[in-house]
């Protein structure tokens, strides 16, 4: 089966705790095998994904490279980059391209921080705006995901969970399994 | 036309400030109409959506409420208040629920901190998780407005704006209107 990753770049420690934590978070419930942050290297970011993983299962994968370049070069290899930023193809034109140049293909999807070199708008294999306007690499990622699955990443199964939720209308209910 | 607002819980000082921009900005994006903070009072957040909406357009509107739960049984009265937790009802099987029972309602999409006080579960029309994993309150908003509006708020068009992207393969391309 095909891996699909993201990579969040210019990472910076104690900054960008917060926001690098809600993309692997949501990389992770969406589908993505892993992230792989790059910028400030950040234990604590990974140790906190782990612990995630360990309670509610998956496979998810979060690691540190430092070189962003040597990480896309090595993807674009065997794989289709995506780049998102507000500057790109809008998403509902974006998925049809994606559908088919990706096709059989592992996918590495790119996120930055505010300020972004600008030869990355050049080395990815498509630039991917969510909206055109202002907003979020954390919701990005989650659209982008919910349009390559089709939907489908809202009804994962998460194997090796030690807990579960079962689904309230209103009030709490995790159960051990 | 009906409104859509997000209400966002529990807003910390400095803490906050980025995720809580980040769900500002997300709501305006995605076709929300406004955002109400809650919780610390923090007049840089305003400002910092004043800002985007007088470069990029619309009409969002951003205001602070100390008291949440007041504000929450205002809406009641004239619509229909979700609650974004990762124990609520799955989004494919919320979908049909808001659709059917927010028709021709005001919307108000609850998002929260960490902590949320207990009694919140049950105050709510409707407790919505995106996926029943733990992810981010970003995400959720995108998600659950994606959902409402069923993926038109993507080409959104937002009046008034001073400057626009046309979107590119590769590169930026903005131009002032």
């Amino acid at each position: 089966m095909r891996k699909i990753f993201v990579l969040r770049m210019g990472h910076r420690l104690h900054r960008d705790f917060r926001i690098t934590t809600h993309c692997a978070l949501v990389a992770r419930a969406f589908g993505a095998d892993g992230i792989i942050i790059s910028g400030d290297k950040d234990d604590d970011i990974i140790k906190s994904v782990e612990k995630i993983k360990a309670s509610w299962g998956g496979k998810f994968e979060a690691r540190y490279d430092k070189n962003w370049k040597s990480s896309i070069k090595d993807w674009k290899k065997r794989g289709y980059v995506i780049l998102t930023t507000m500057y790109g193809i809008n998403l509902p034109d974006a998925e049809k391209i994606i559908k088919k140049d990706s096709a059989g293909k592992d996918i590495l999807i790119v996120v930055g921080s505010e300020k972004m070199p600008s030869e990355i708008f050049h080395i990815a294999d498509l630039n991917i705006a969510v909206t055109n306007q202002p907003h979020s690499e954390v919701a990005a990622i989650a659209m982008i995901l919910d349009r390559i699955f089709a939907g489908m990443e809202l009804k994962r199964n998460f194997r090796n969970a030690k807990m579960k939720i079962r689904p309230q209308e209103k009030g709490k209910r995790v159960v051990s399994v």
